[in-house]
């Protein structure tokens, strides 16, 4: 990064020269990279979404190829590659040292380890099924991390033209609208959101329902499943749900809805109650921690393996 | 019904009195009167249905009082009350021979019973849980029918801003929009959605978790739960989902819906497999009889008893 002269010189410099230092573009960019390095990262990743989610947006019309990936219901279609190429070749041109793991260039065998490099993690459609059967929810997902610490997150919800953005330390926004977690502490009365996962063997549909059996036995108001894991955590941090579990989710699906729900007040956690662990293939969400803690409880493990396996 | 003076005069005029006959509004809407004389309700559905979406999208954002009607999960709100009465108190003015079937007060005590005078069926928010915890799918609906049939469905997604309508012969839009259903047949690939019902007692949450159970073992491609019936069955008539099926739902979340599925060229049918009974708390809608036939032979009954008892 080239120092930006602006940044480091304004304080010595006289009220007049701090002025014009303001009024030229080229120096207000350089010191807003100072202040905050990864900044431009995220506003080109905001840019790359809404282009990103028209592209998907209008293939919802469309006739779709649907080919499956680790079982009959794990979809994945044309469109999911060509936005993650679209996505992946913008970024690369821009960032040629930085890093990618992306939902399709990962099942087509690219290695998913997460170091300490500059590193984007997508998802060109969460709720491929969803986008098959053109039910709405629908998003593209990208967040950042540089030394395995999330950076930002930003989510589109390409139906609904929201644009759910959260920058660590920054706060989280839709649109222009500052979000918030719900306060609720415990599962009775909670609102809580989850996800079936790809596997339909007995054994995985007997903990899949058995878990939310208990959710459902100790009084929590609902449970929802909108089939869009990102959109569901955005709804955690937007305060429109108190909870959310799930298993055999992937990094591309956590990353940027983690870096939201957190700087909107919330807690992302490892299903065992333990800190997040990004390729583990399981979540905790939820506004307070006490909820979180008392959902994690209640789970019994799906095992999915681990997205670096 | 005051006959209209053009429609049955026209015949017999001239070129020119037919032009003049046109261009009064008063004799245009005399004549549509007499080609659907249920039209002008369905108007004013449509309108009051836009009324009652303006106040349930305000109170969203409001702190609400809540109570609890046949469990401690089955939730009312002032707004609910509120809503109610502005839709029946507009409706009996303009009406005043009409009959009307309400959510609230039928949970207040007046009797739930069909007859052959007109009767409006009206849910004044479906989907009160997410309005409670603002989890975004809430709708108004009316439906309307005349000697035991349905005639019109009135349905506003509220926080969409979707109007959904189905006219008996008409056909059924949103917006501007005509809706179709899919074609699917089958299970297996197919698209369906369901919601929980209110009842939490063991007995009814293994037969709830077992149907879910069987739809996901025979690889059918998604279950969602939106907590909203209407909404879940206007995805249907719009082709994002190939079937719906609930025990524990009520003859005003059906009734307009069933008009909007039918008039995009979908089935409802009662759970049995028989012919849709408005009355008696269940329901598999569906693209195609095949498809609602299918879903309703893996049904296991949930008995939530009858909306007229």
């Amino acid at each position: 990064m080239k120092p930006c002269e602006g940044a480091g010189r304004q304080q010595q410099t006289a009220a007049g020269d701090e002025r014009r230092l303001h009024d030229d573009p080229q120096c207000r960019a350089e010191q807003a990279q100072a202040e905050d390095p990864w900044r431009e990262c995220m506003d080109t990743a905001v840019q790359l979404a809404l282009q990103a989610g028209q592209v998907v947006k209008k293939a919802l019309t469309e006739e779709k190829r649907v080919s499956t990936k680790t079982s009959v219901v794990d979809l994945v279609t044309e469109t999911d590659h060509l936005v993650e190429e679209l996505l992946i070749s913008a970024l690369r041109e821009k960032y040629p040292t930085h890093r990618f793991i992306g939902e399709e260039s990962t099942s087509a065998g690219s290695k998913c380890i997460l170091t300490n490099s500059p590193t984007w993690i997508i998802d060109p459609i969460d709720g491929t099924c969803n986008f098959v059967h053109r039910f709405p929810p629908v998003a593209v997902s990208i967040g950042f991390s540089v030394n395995r610490e999330l950076e930002f997150g930003v989510i589109y919800h390409c139906t609904e033209g929201k644009m759910y953005t959260g920058r660590k330390g920054q706060g989280a926004f839709c649109n222009q609208e500052r979000l918030h977690v719900t306060k609720e502490t415990g599962i009775r009365n909670a609102f809580i959101l989850t996800e079936i996962g790809p596997k339909r063997d007995p054994a995985t549909l007997k903990l899949f329902l058995g878990n939310m059996e208990k959710f459902l036995k100790f009084q929590a108001h609902g449970i929802r499943i909108i089939g869009s894991a990102t959109l569901a955590l955005c709804h955690v941090a937007s305060g429109a749900a108190d909870g959310y579990y799930q298993f055999g989710l992937h990094c591309w699906d956590l990353a940027a809805a983690t870096v939201i729900i957190r700087e909107a007040g919330g807690v992302v956690i490892d299903t065992s109650g333990g800190p997040l662990d990004l390729m583990s293939c399981r979540v905790v969400a939820a506004g307070t921690m006490e909820l979180a803690q008392s959902i994690a409880q209640e789970l019994q493990t799906i095992n999915y393996g681990r997205d670096d396996d």
